[in-house]
């Protein structure tokens, strides 16, 4: 963390006004590490599976998170101190003043656990309040005044289900699909104080994808039924180490689909540089389980400072976003399933009289013979048992009974039935990610810090040093660089202080490739290209430097090939 | 605009919700031409430029935003009605009913206007009341309670001046520096009616440059000096065109670094396939600049829907906002000037009697005596003028006078000095672009849509086609289209309709290669690429389809080569 903070990595936001915690500014070159984190996720996730990905506005109506039930759900228990104001998560202030567990207990228990154990303000000793919900996201107004309510974004998964109609269309309505989405997502934390690790503003990679529920397996499970997983499943103490098909077979992890994105998923942090004996896939408790997941996997990457930490969530959230919103928009959120042969169905339909309904409603009949014609089965049964059914045709109410219609069984031919899809979701916390990829790629070497980065993470691909200050090394040496820059390597130029230091200084920052112009440049038109992890150099023509690079970062070539 | 919407590149947000203005969706289309965009733009103005990214919160504490002047000054007239209480833009409302100009009116200017011509609601013809201020930001709480006031920011560029003296360092304390950052911005709009020319959440891409204001020279302005620009002065009435020297030098833009990246901008929009004649610089009207702005010129596009439309602004911001800041935080925001050569000044200093100052004042008097010897020059010069001096020492009130010090001449060898840099800023606005780019590449080609992006830009890059649906072409299809995929190209697989029919429906989208199979792949193992602009042919080994596509794509080889 001193190296990321001092060398320019992540910095604590609004420092110069005295900071804010919850916030923190990606620096120069932890801005191009995160961006480059996310063109490896997108490989991954989106251009390898085969998805899409867009982009939502991180400002929703209230509409939508009171369907998905953040408006409900998304809250902390909070206590006030009636004295000084200052506000508490009552369930952290009872666990750090008492032994007693306090996960799934109600406001009203923790209220009373307060009470019964005279717990007073950890600020000043005065009295507490009764406990209340705190919602966590961040609130706003769209437009002027205070008729529309906006909220921040809680995740962006919510943004991906309430485009499903467009997004089945865009697929050509055919399922399994996926669409990602990469962008920020807030969570207002009472007194966050983990750095990166509790944000109140951080970065989300979410894919969803949608699927029939009657049938949760993975078309290319088999690619992955043989790799290893360490797993810690919700009723075990310990760890198990098995292949993707014994977990799927021993009924640990639920379907394929899940098990398929928690390899895929440990194959993108192997690919980060986090090492497998890091890293294991913890199944959610019961109560720990979000309001919308069915099951749930926390892939967890065991840190030196934070200990075991939660980085990627990979849920089941069955058909519950889709149909919340169907309720509350009105408007169908469902695909289609084609049988594989057309199906023969005996059904309910009501058969108006025509006879009778003309005579009687006059310029209404029509109307009611087409509502009577439609009516779902459920209703046409209600109507068959009662005799009786109100209609409120053109505002009017109409009362419906044996005279105007008659209950007839048909038999239809039906192709297929429309589902409300289920979701899996792998989500990402890249902040975190972010700081995994830190630590496990710090180490030391002969007392100075490296930053083993792969080349395509690493923030600066390049740098390029004439061996001294003199004036036709430099020259040449600038030359180089505008050339490297131009073929859209992100490089720099360093001029100052001896060579050893220099090459320190860009191991630091994790830089896998410095290039140094020296006098056997200016005879033979040479330079030499040094590679970080070995510290090894090789000579190569100065024309063909730019290119080498880019071989060498897109993995074209190895380094040892060169020499 | 149709085809875009139809074809999932842009999409109104929350439609299932019945809509919000001033939201829009980057659907899956548009999500990746919107990061292709962004990317070029990192090549230009981060990697070219040799600058670096950063990422700030979108959530900032009221304290920046009072410095910056933007609780003050970002704010639109409002005019609500006293019956129905909507609320309208007041100059906007004026110059729809009535004949007169509003620009740089005050608020009750534009009260008066509206009695006068007796303005009543558009709405219900209720009665107007009062012209008020409307802030265009979003505000919000940061933390429980009402106590931290947060606005989602109106502008990327507050996050960089605010972390200056990190970035100065960053950069070894060497001007010019430019940092630059891509993110969304935010401003809360009254009722904005025009897509994504005018959104209330919108994406910006802007670089700080940060120069010495003694030197507005740009180091690299020969370069562009010979290239034309269509300039629009603020005090003509037509447009000139000329070269980056000429505008420079007939004083029409104020220096070469505004000129410099006038040129640069256009050279980014050129690329992106923006044409020249629909490109020009309007600089300014006074009354129009920015509460920071000392010139200002805009890009303007002229688009066939729109007409003429903002697209990037380019700033002389000066020192405006550092100042601002620094007075606010009270943390110096300077860089420090080496002199050429040492210069002697001769300044005016305080030396203390401490004969006097000890007995008079004990404990306090060496404390005063560093008060005293540490005081500013204007605070001396002010002491010799009057004669004495009030100073705050340990909480109390002490008064200096010609008995305690005495005012003396000190000749000083100084080496450099502090001073505030001054800002240059290109801003653009993504979004804008994003639509100039689309309307640009449209056109019709024998009656069909073809969406000519090149090959960087376009969402996806290649398209992957068995000829017909027999089981033999559709395996090694799949197969290829594995492969490319693989190689990290994004495509997409179609196997229904005629191959006329998917050729069409892949032009619309902007798909530069489409990689059909046919039989003769199944005897030499050959595939046909087709090239969208030119709909010719080339056949090529199956083998080496996926680095012949990542070649064309990256600009390697070109289409024409292959034949």
């Amino acid at each position: 963390m001193e190296v990321a903070l001092r060398r320019g990595f992540i910095n604590p936001s609004y420092e110069i006004y005295g900071g804010v915690s919850g916030f923190y500014d990606y620096a120069p070159l932890g801005a191009a590490l995160k961006k480059n984190l996310e063109d490896i996720w997108r490989r991954y996730f989106v251009i390898e599976e085969g998805f899409f990905e867009i982009s939502s506005p991180t400002i929703s109506p209230e509409e939508v998170f009171v369907a998905s039930g953040h408006v409900s759900n998304f809250v902390d228990p909070l206590v006030s101190c009636e004295k000084c104001g200052s506000a508490f998560r009552a369930d952290h202030l009872i666990s750090s003043a008492v032994d007693v567990k306090t996960d799934g207990l109600s406001f009203e228990e923790l209220s009373r656990l307060i009470r019964e154990h005279n717990l007073r303000c950890p600020d000043c000793g005065g009295e507490l309040g009764e406990v209340y919900s705190y919602n966590l996201m961040f609130k706003t107004y769209i437009g002027p005044g205070k008729k529309k309510v906006g909220y921040l974004r809680p995740e962006t998964a919510q943004g991906i289900f309430i485009l499903f109609p467009r997004l089945y269309s865009f697929y050509r309505k055919k399922l399994p699909f996926g669409v990602a989405q990469i962008g920020k997502a807030y969570r207002n934390e009472i007194s966050p104080r983990q750095g990166l690790i509790r944000l109140r503003e951080f970065t989300q990679a979410e894919v969803e994808i949608f699927i029939d529920p009657r049938d949760k397996r993975h078309p290319n499970f088999e690619r992955y039924a043989g790799e290893r997983l360490r797993l810690l499943p919700q009723d075990r103490e310990e760890e198990v180490e098995l292949t993707a098909r014994e977990a799927v077979e021993q009924g640990i992890v639920k379907h394929e689909f899940l098990c398929y994105y928690l390899v895929h998923t440990q194959r993108f942090l192997l690919e980060l540089g986090i090492p497998y004996e890091r890293l294991r896939f913890r199944q959610h408790l019961r109560e720990e389980m979000a309001h919308y997941a069915a099951d749930c996997w926390d892939a967890e990457v065991r840190t030196e400072r934070f200990g075991w930490i939660e980085v990627v969530g990979i849920a089941d959230r069955t058909d519950y976003d889709l149909k919340a919103h169907e309720r509350h928009s009105k408007v169908e959120l469902r695909a289609f399933r084609q049988f594989e042969k057309p199906e023969k169905r005996r059904r309910l339909v009501l058969e108006p009289k025509m006879a009778k309904l003309g005579p009687e409603f006059k310029r209404l009949a029509k109307k009611i013979a087409t509502t009577l014609r439609e009516l779902p089965e459920s209703e046409v049964r209600r109507f068959a048992e009662r005799g009786e059914l109100e209609l409120s045709i053109a505002e009017e109410r109409v009362l419906i009974t044996g005279e105007h219609a008659e209950v007839k069984e048909v038999e239809e031919v039906i192709t297929g039935e429309k589902f409300v899809p289920h979701v899996v979701e792998p989500s990402f916390g890249i902040d975190r990610i972010f700081y995994c990829v830190l630590e496990s790629a710090y180490y030391q070497r002969e007392g100075r810090n490296v930053l083993r980065l792969s080349p395509e993470l690493a923030p600066v691909k390049a740098a390029v040093f004439p061996l001294l200050t003199r004036e036709e090394l430099v020259k040449v040496a600038r030359e180089v660089f505008e050339e490297v820059k131009r073929a859209g390597i992100l490089a720099i130029f360093d001029a100052s202080d001896s060579i050893g230091r220099r090459y320190a200084r860009v191991d630091e920052i994790g830089v896998p490739f410095a290039v140094t112009i020296d006098f056997d440049t200016l005879e033979d038109e040479t330079v030499t290209i040094r590679e970080r992890d070995s510290a090894q150099q090789v000579r190569v023509p100065k024309s063909e430097v730019a290119g080498i690079l880019r071989d060498l970062i897109e993995g074209r070539r190895r380094f040892a090939e060169l020499g």
